[in-house]
């Protein structure tokens, strides 16, 4: 991502924890499927996606808010990577034919192009359920495995991402500013902010940092959206992995659309600001703070 | 289905689950979105299908075997809601026009016919992840609700429910009998398997119960394909439910069509048999053998 570059520190941090989600991914892959011709096709294509050039800013998220409050980061590495794998199962059923119909994901063939929509399907389906799966099997203690769990429900269910989902697909160029915030709060937002409370659950953080990282979090996703939105009116498709204005053509409505690029522009700045200043709340946030500015200070 | 006739103790047992069952699964859906624009459309499909007269196999085996071990069947209420969500969530994807493309389902319009194909697929997807909610805020002690949570990962996952239907979508045709027999142990016995263990685990069943509802759940689920299969071939459309020969003209080959009609009458008869001497392993079990002759002893 073009725009920012990290202190040697943060460099280090963020290279250490996508290195041991990735490792951990890796290592995952070969328990997935005792059949040999599923390790072949639906693995190969749950893992093709997972390993296609994500940013793995969920999983880092919930690495580094467990870190900031306390806790071994390596306890929540399952719930990391469970996270990375809804965000991965959403992706590819958003891309399916029947909904945004892309056949690009990080300039790459979307999973459907590159193993059928038969096997995409599943392989969404076998990652979302294998993500419950990972937590339940992970080394936290029993109350703390079911309050990740009962995170990660209800930020994926109706009133969360796949609710979000539903009121993008419907409500395609209907919708109010208002609705279009909600919607993004739902559909991106949900994800990023379990991901954060997730790192500080399995850190037993108190309620105090838990509510500052949800705070920060619905400032983050919103921001991050916004920005999204923008670039996909102004951008670059190398740097955007998709093609410029893909969003548009299939008659959405962004906020940049609605509301027009510079008030945009000054909305994700006033949104940037105020997640840095959540952030506050936590000792040592240092990194947390650059990762902020790399995924939001983009030229947009 | 035609063919056999409970006794009124039994009619009473199963009348009884299936309204407690039916009456929490309408609870569940006035709090299932916040959403008014969700609420109207993909929570609509989810209970669409929940609700289109499925035989609650699957949610009244998990009570009944809590039941059958000493357990108050209430406290299981939520999970065997859950088994039913997660067959219902893979009935919806199996309909799906990239799958099977069925336009039919238990004599209705199958869910994409009736909401559309992305509303269904998010309503698929919606109900898999319900299950784990509902399973997580149960009232069951936390390593029980844990136990149950990997059971169901276990049962859904690539070597369960999904890998199967892998397996049966790639291998069209193709498959030797060993194959299919894997195949369905996978894609229709898992599922009952974690029905049956769930409702003992709920109760705290010792080991041996657990390996004995096992070993029982493999048998049925054998058969109860298998006699499908037949139905397949012979059957009528009306107590079907979907059109004969369905599964023979999308070039699917059954345990039936490999091994003809005679054949697989005495493998199921022989598995009814072995699903039954299993169930002496219970104490109070005349529900149990009266509901797996109300599944197997069909007109096949």
């Amino acid at each position: 991502m073009a725009g920012y570059a990290f202190s040697d520190r943060s460099r280090t941090l963020m290279q250490g924890y996508t290195d041991i989600i990735d490792a951990e991914l890796n290592r995952l892959k070969k328990n997935a499927a005792e059949n040999e011709f599923c390790r072949s096709s639906i693995a190969e294509a749950m893992w093709y996606s997972l390993s296609a050039g994500g940013k793995r800013i969920r999983p880092v998220l919930v690495l580094e808010f467990c870190r900031v409050c306390g806790g071994d980061f390596k306890d929540a590495l399952p719930a990391a990577c469970a996270m990375e794998m809804v965000h991965t199962f959403s992706l590819i059923h958003d891309d399916l034919p029947c909904m945004d119909n892309d056949d690009m994901r990080r300039g790459k063939p979307s999973c459907h192009k590159a193993y059928g929509e038969d096997i995409a399907l599943l392989a969404g389906d076998a990652l979302l359920n294998l993500a419950y799966g990972l937590i339940c099997g992970c080394g936290l203690q029993d109350g703390v495995k079911l309050a990740l769990i009962k995170e990660l429900s209800e930020a994926v269910g109706l009133n969360g991402m796949i609710g979000g989902q539903v009121i993008d697909t419907a409500y395609k160029g209907k919708m109010t500013e208002d609705m279009l915030l909600d919607m993004y709060g739902m559909k991106t937002g949900a994800l990023l902010k379990a991901s954060c409370k997730i790192g500080c659950i399995a850190a037993n953080a108190d309620k105090t940092r838990i509510e500052a990282a949800e705070a920060y979090a619905e400032k983050l996703g919103l921001a991050f959206q916004i920005i999204d939105d923008i670039l996909d009116i102004t951008g670059d498709e190398k740097l955007l992995g998709k093609p410029v204005g893909s969003d548009g053509e299939s008659g959405k409505r962004t906020y940049a659309a609605v509301n027009g690029i510079a008030k945009s522009r000054e909305t994700a700045a006033g949104l940037t600001e105020e997640a840095l200043s959540e952030l506050d709340k936590f000792e040592d946030n240092g990194f947390l703070k650059e990762l902020t500015a790399y995924l939001l200070k983009r030229d947009y």
